[in-house]
């Protein structure tokens, strides 16, 4: 690997790793998670899904996008954590003050294909009203014919307080 | 809310938030990511991406997928990380031991048809080999038109001592 590559920020995790690794648990945790707990959550850097919900290591599948999603991605995710891994309780968390709420979808690609000179049939699917947006994602996920019967929660985690809210 | 739908994961999760809340720091972070950093990884509940990394809230954005796979989702993610966002740099970590080099999409998929009477075309992205796979992910990202010239890391996290290590 070139040095040159080695930025600051870079560097940094290396080194927090190797602190990681010294005080590592070296007792083997079993692939499936202990909770049996799938979360998908927004990938925003204000939330921090295992201090929020006190997972530690091993507990759960963590699935995170723009936005907290139902994404076929993250369907995909999902089926696999159930169908392979054995969870069976899905959290889904979205958030207030969501970038995805700030913009829409044909602006940005306007933007983007013309200061990059190539445009690109890559949906944002960026949303304007938090709840609705979080009971479709719930729905999509229920309604999928691969995933169990099983509880679906949809909360909203509140970036001004550290609160979640339950929606559906 | 129908009171059925509490359960004991759910019940705890609940209550955990509202310690989380009660010692919630409410100085406001702002949306942009403090170290203008992304990361993509597994969803895998063996792998804490912020305590391996030590990231703190507000430092990053967290993409998450089965396998940490560069899919057109998690480019989605990654273009509004970067163009909206102000990210400059991206890590990508898989890991040993990962579900999705033990399993043929195919097998799968015809026991899931079988088994809930529904076929579904939902590529499971299964793997053979692991850092074959993380390289052509970091080349997917690199060479995405509305991706910014700058560091995409590949590392393999290794879920027996803790340890990361430097792929591409």
């Amino acid at each position: 690997m070139a040095v040159e590559t080695h930025t600051h920020e870079y560097a940094r995790a290396l080194a927090e790793n190797e602190r990681y690794r010294a005080q590592f648990d070296r007792s083997i945790l079993p692939l499936p998670p202990g909770r049996k707990l799938a979360v998908l959550a927004c990938m925003d850097a204000r939330l921090t899904v295992e201090d929020v919900l006190a997972l530690r290591t091993g507990d759960a599948h963590i699935i995170r996008n723009a936005g907290g999603l139902a994404t076929d991605d993250a369907l995909r995710s999902l089926v696999i954590s159930q169908q392979l891994l054995g969870t069976e309780e899905v959290i889904v968390i979205e958030h207030t003050g969501c970038g995805m709420l700030t913009f829409r979808d044909e602006d940005v690609r306007r933007d983007l294909a013309t200061k990059t000179g190539t445009d690109v049939d890559l949906p944002f699917l960026a949303f304007p009203e938090l709840e609705a947006n979080l009971r479709a994602q719930v729905q999509r996920i229920r309604s999928h014919p691969w995933i169990k019967d099983v509880p679906v929660h949809g909360l909203v985690y509140e970036v001004e307080t550290g609160a979640l809210r339950e929606v559906v």
